[in-house]
């Protein structure tokens, strides 16, 4: 039976054990995307939101570009330890981009200018809840996934490699495959310091 | 029977047409709060996100410090529409305010400089998440909602009015009620120019 809303909310974690073995078609993970590019709100209905999906030679490209870069910027005496850390995003299935398109983002400045400083921001929300959505649906599916932020070292490598517009920023990394590792349970600060209700 | 999670994604609209009749207990409206904030994700497991339910007089007390605030800088011949916007927030069941903890945000970027720049934006996403998780739940359990920003206009007083601490940052805020309209079709632009698949 299909898992509900509030049970897929609670199941979705950071899953940094990954492997390449098959858990859904590959026509799957394109629906789940397609899913949230549908449906996964954005200011004014703009619908910024870019996503490139990686699998296979792609997916181990990506990884292969971003320890490289790492390379030049980490001390060789950390190195190993960052190495491991890629080589296990690179041991997953495959890896879902999220880009923002910034030719969008610009065309509401200019048509609401009231707002103008608020349309980044917004951008960064709607790509947050793009993130989220794929994420979970994933986790369903039975995938695991976690969200990496490398985007500053490798977004012009990235758009040369799979020659993608100039103005898709790159925003976030999700790599995902099989889980081989279970996390641990979450630590949670008290709801009483976060909430409060008025009447 | 339980809705799944790709049927409520799709079910999430905005709904501008909400009444003050209830649908679901407080209880479980409070515990939409409660689910969302334990189990939506936040940078290096941060919990930045601070989450304020208003109901009845706190609801309404909201809306008209807006309309106030909005009646100081919208000229008189465009205020009348703007306070029927605003009324019509008013007509709803109760708002949830979202907040980031500035404090939480400013801890990371001490501890994690290399990253000083990325923590607020991964705060704005975070948020983005939560308010996401809300709105569709609400959805979910029959309520209809919108996401709003006034929160430049409208901050500084409502952390006034229910003594809200200093270092929360208004994010957005979210009327909901019994929905009394139901939202146009979505224009959907084709996702051919917004997911591209590479091997």
């Amino acid at each position: 039976m299909a898992k509900d809303f509030y049970t897929a909310v609670a199941d979705r974690r950071s899953i940094y054990g990954i492997s390449k073995d098959s858990v859904v078609s590959e026509e799957k993970i394109r629906e789940i995307i397609e899913h949230a590019l549908t449906y996964t709100p954005s200011a004014f209905n703009s619908q910024s939101a870019r996503i490139v999906l990686l699998l296979e030679a792609a997916h181990d490209r990506l990884w292969d570009i971003t320890k490289e870069a790492l390379r030049k910027i980490v001390p060789p005496d950390e190195f190993g330890a960052t190495a491991a850390k890629i080589d296990a995003f690179q041991n997953g299935y495959g890896t879902v981009l999220f880009f923002e398109d910034q030719k969008v983002v610009e065309s509401l400045q200019n048509q609401f200018p009231a707002y103008k400083n608020n349309f980044p921001v917004w951008s960064q929300q709607s790509s947050g809840m793009h993130q989220y959505v794929v994420w979970t649906a994933l986790e369903l599916e039975g995938l695991g996934a976690t969200l990496q932020h490398y985007g500053e070292l490798i977004e012009t490598q990235v758009k040369q490699e799979w020659n993608l517009p100039d103005h898709w920023k790159l925003i976030a990394q999700m790599p995902f495959g099989k889980p081989t590792a279970q996390p641990d349970p979450k630590e949670m600060q008290p709801l009483a310091d976060r909430m409060r209700v008025f009447k």
